[in-house]
């Protein structure tokens, strides 16, 4: 345990929990890396649907960037009324099943469950991708690179999201800082005319095509996958300190503000400097953000802090995902959609059955990709504005029944429905055929798994209900069968454990359990008992044990045994039967391979085939 | 269920044991593939040695052959006494411990062990090897059909011996039909002055080096390999039907002399045609008995049945193996020197323990060398000569004790010994460097490992040990500990069953199990319980159990009721404490997935930790 102390830290008590909660500051790394990481491939994807308008695309960038940073807000604004309204949690599960319905919730949560997992996925293979490309020497370690970083993040969230926050607080500001202040120097710059680039984008060629809407419509959607993770701070809310929904609202205003302007900001760059996305298959292909950074200040230690600090937050924002799967996973759970475990907080109150399913499905997703997970990205904005549109569309019916009083939150809440269900259909429609289709099939194969989940439950709990009172239908004490190979220390403990519980004892000896070339000298095995038990009982005015020797033709203990059980419980009606299995307790794991398994196997055959009147006992003895 | 019945066969019982003898038609099969296999690689081995003699290796193969002959001759006349003797196991390890004590009998049973195993990889690989030379299609599938053929040969083994024997036997009786028809037909051409090969063998060139004795030590140590196997016969003497010696005998004897006809027989047509090996690393190699059976007959059907039914035979070499591994693990582990499990008849009254053993570490040592144990060879005949070493020198000492009347007997041991121990130790100094120093320092780490084995036994049977009169200190019933949730039929039964144990029961309900957010309502809970159950019982006048409440403040059951457990055992000396956790049984093991593992931690930790006066007792409830 002392690994394990060393590793996730000590464990902690439940009075403990108020100190593992976060404030704003650490709330922006926990909850906003996957939201401000995005800023990076949102514009940098718009752009590639861009490259056929070639210099043309300068004229109509702000066309497409324009509505992500409206819809941007938008959210904003409608996050934060869900956040005053559901201080708990705000998640689109809890708002959709509060005001949708059950059905509502499960399509809610089962869109959000796999928007987690895929991110997961896809946030670290995207890193460890831009990494690669920067430095070329890393690229034959990609699905290693993917598999350690996956490891540390689960560690980090193992720990706690508060350990998790403050160790990632370092990259997230300072990416913030160097990008902002970036963006803002280049904006100067381009204020004070001096428009000449330090080191030149490579030059826009000529439009092959014209910009017709559906190119527009389709740069649109490839945009908004800056805008998944947005959703995160409302369904993490549980993890804030008191004031909660003040240092919610500070989380959700550093994401959604620093991302707007990043978007805006790399926008009126791009139009002043004219950069646009290069072919990423073609040698010296560059990023965007690079270019950007290049143009501004050439490529000097700025330009390497700030690619560096933007590597970081790509490589980590899978972690918004270890901050909230966990949390919805826990409230689907306590409905009973989901095995309990998964509301169960552990020794550091974490959901780590959460942590750790992401951890598997993430690292299997990287595995089975070899760490390449491109082919995943369409996959991804579909599940976020499904969400997206659940919570809003819950939010809506939420005021409605607030009453006439909160009519201006209902239209910003509906005016949020409307714009991202108008958003979800261009990007389910441009984005189908990519691979949109196995989110179509995913999310309802999801919500039969949770409401099969939930069956089970239901059904265990309708056969364990009682509704007469209690009574007591016997009062006489059981049999005790004591399984008894021969007499030692462990079973003179099992038989007088036997004699306190009652005065009818059978000691019951088993005949060539070991095979047909056993001795089995029955006789002998009786003289012993009468001499050694029996009769030090009998003089001492007790009633001893009775012995009984059975035939274990097939070598396995439960068959004889299940079958003796059945003709005393015919025997003795109405009364139980105890079987007492003496059980040898050994101080390491390896030792159990030296010794027999009789005893579990017939405790688990018992258990699993005996009558309803039947007990077991195991009185353990420490070798 | 089913599926095991498919596979496996039905469960026998103890006394069908009978029926699952075999007579020597069998035993030739299951025991002689590894004996009558490695008469092709023998010879081969001895003429590779031969190479640099040329021309010149032809006068001298009959002085290479002969003294192997000879030794076979000798161990043959030896273990025929050895069975005799041992009708029950003639083993190497029985006969050692018999009449040389345990450690040499341990030096005995490790040798062996260790020769089983690798004849399971080596003879596997070597007749793949072979198979894919023949058909070089078959190369890159090398892997895969040694673990399919150890499948099958671990399959056949499972259902029995008999089986395998059966199984077997085709291919057996066909290898020995064609190829002593092949010699014997080659002899008679050559007796009538035929010498000229139907298919030539490449022609033989002039000797680059002179016959030393060192060479022909070395091809003498090489073609010794050709023995090993023989010894299983009287390690698998409890296989055989009544008459046991007589079986045995015929099985060891159709076995020893097909081999000795092979050996010499190859040498005489090796010796007439001008036969030598070839190296195998050219394009063109063809093996002694390819060029043997070409020479003879050419390359009609006749050359192809012997080829293949030899392929098989080297294929299943492996088989030897089975038989005779789980049989000396059985003796080792009922003399406590291993894992009791490898003493157990299983439902099919095999040792399968041992035949699992053997399946896992050949499958691991197939996969590690790729399917390609040519390294390792060398390490085989070492085990072998050591194992006929110490059962011959454990036979002088048995004839010695049995008095003046066995001196011819005792005579033919110590020939034997003496031989077996000259050839040993041309072997060690002629493969030492190759590899055989891997078994000088295997052999003393698996006696380690076996005597460490013992020892833990040994120290858990002091433990045990009793010596005083049963006594009984206590007669009062315990206190009974029922871990109750919620009322439900579950907790209902576990209440019911201890108040049949004794008046003194406790129901403890542990707080905040599930972390700091969940809803801890102790008095709702304490008015349930005493409306629900305690009222009514008191109105029968039934003394009702007592609810007490405990929080879990690290959200484990284990440590507030071992605590709890504490305190009662001081309050009340003497008496015994038992915990009833009552168990949700399910039907399938996915659903284990579904539901907590509290009582299954609880017991566990109960068992570990508890003092000595506690019973755990479980009272399982089908869900």
């Amino acid at each position: 345990m002392k690994l394990t102390d060393i590793l996730l830290g000590r464990r902690l008590a439940n009075r403990e929990n108020t100190q593992q909660k976060i404030g704003w500051f650490a709330g922006v790394p926990a909850m906003g890396l996957d939201g401000l990481g995005s800023s990076s491939y949102g514009p940098e994807a718009a752009l590639t649907i861009l490259i056929p308008l070639g210099a043309l695309s300068l004229a109509w960038i702000g066309w497409v960037i324009g509505p992500i940073v409206a819809l941007l807000a938008i959210l904003y604004l409608s996050y934060r009324q869900t956040i005053l309204a559901y201080p708990s949690n705000g998640g689109a599960y809890t708002v959709a099943k509060d005001n949708l319905g059950a059905g509502a919730s499960l399509l809610a949560a089962a869109a959000l469950m796999i928007d987690y997992v895929l991110n997961v996925a896809v946030g670290i293979s995207a890193g460890v991708g831009a990494l690669t490309s920067s430095v070329p020497a890393l690229h034959p370690w990609t699905l290693e690179l993917c598999l350690g970083i996956l490891a540390v993040v689960a560690l980090a969230n193992l720990r706690g999201t508060r350990e998790a926050g403050w160790l990632f607080a370092l990259p997230t500001y300072l990416f913030l800082a160097s990008f902002l202040g970036l963006i803002g120097w280049g904006l100067v710059k381009l204020a004070m005319g001096h428009a000449d680039p330090v080191i030149a984008p490579p030059p826009l060629h000529h439009a092959v095509e014209g910009a017709g809407l559906w190119l527009l419509l389709r740069a649109f959607a490839a945009g908004c996958t800056a805008m998944t993770g947005v959703e995160a701070v409302s369904n993490g809310v549980g993890a804030f300190r008191e004031p909660v929904v003040r240092e919610a609202h500070r989380t959700l205003t550093v994401i959604c503000l620093a991302l707007g302007l990043l978007l805006a900001g790399i926008a009126a760059v791009a139009h002043g400097y004219g950069l646009g996305a290069m072919d990423q298959t073609q040698a010296g292909y560059q990023s965007v953000l690079s270019q950007l950074a290049g143009a501004i200040v050439g490529h000097g230690p700025v330009y390497y802090v700030a690619m560096g600090s933007l590597l970081t937050v790509l490589c980590l924002s899978a972690n918004t995902s270890f901050v909230g799967f966990p949390r919805i996973c826990r409230l689907v759970a306590l409905d009973d959609y989901l095995p309990r475990a998964f509301a169960v907080a552990d020794r550091r109150l974490v959901f780590s059955a959460g942590v750790l399913f992401l951890t598997v499905t993430g690292g299997a997703l990287l595995v089975m990709f070899g760490g390449i997970t491109d082919r995943l990205i369409p996959l991804f904005a579909v599940g976020a504005f499904l969400t997206f549109t659940m919570s809003q569309l819950g939010m809506v019916v939420h005021w409605r029944r607030k009453g006439r009083a909160h009519w201006h939150r209902l239209a910003l809440n509906a005016l949020g429905a409307v714009t991202t269900m108008i958003a979800l259909a261009i990007i389910l429609a441009a984005k189908f055929t990519e691979g949109a289709w196995i989110v179509v099939i995913a999310v309802p194969l999801t919500i039969l798994f949770l409401v099969a989940v939930k069956r089970h439950y239901a059904g265990v709990a309708r056969r364990l209900a009682v509704h007469e009172p209690f009574v007591v239908e016997e009062t006489e004490p059981p049999t005790v069968l004591v399984a008894y190979e021969q007499r030692n220390r462990m079973t003179d403990r099992a038989l007088r454990f036997a004699m306190t519980l009652s005065p009818d004892v059978l000691a019951v000896h088993l005949l060539r359990l070991g095979g047909p070339d056993e001795e089995a000298d029955v006789a002998a095995v009786k003289e012993r008992f009468e001499r050694d038990i029996a009769a030090p009982l009998a003089a001492a005015g007790l009633t001893p044990p009775r012995l009984i020797t059975v035939p274990a033709p097939y070598r396995e203990i439960q068959g004889p045994i299940l079958d003796l059980v059945e003709k005393i419980d015919a025997d003795t009606p109405g009364r139980s039967v105890a079987i007492l299995i003496p059980e040898l307790v050994l101080r390491h794991w390896w030792q159990r391979l030296l010794h027999g398994r009789h005893g579990r196997k017939l405790r688990a055959a018992l258990l699993a085939h005996a009558g309803p009147r039947l007990m077991v006992i195991t009185s353990p003895w420490r070798a």
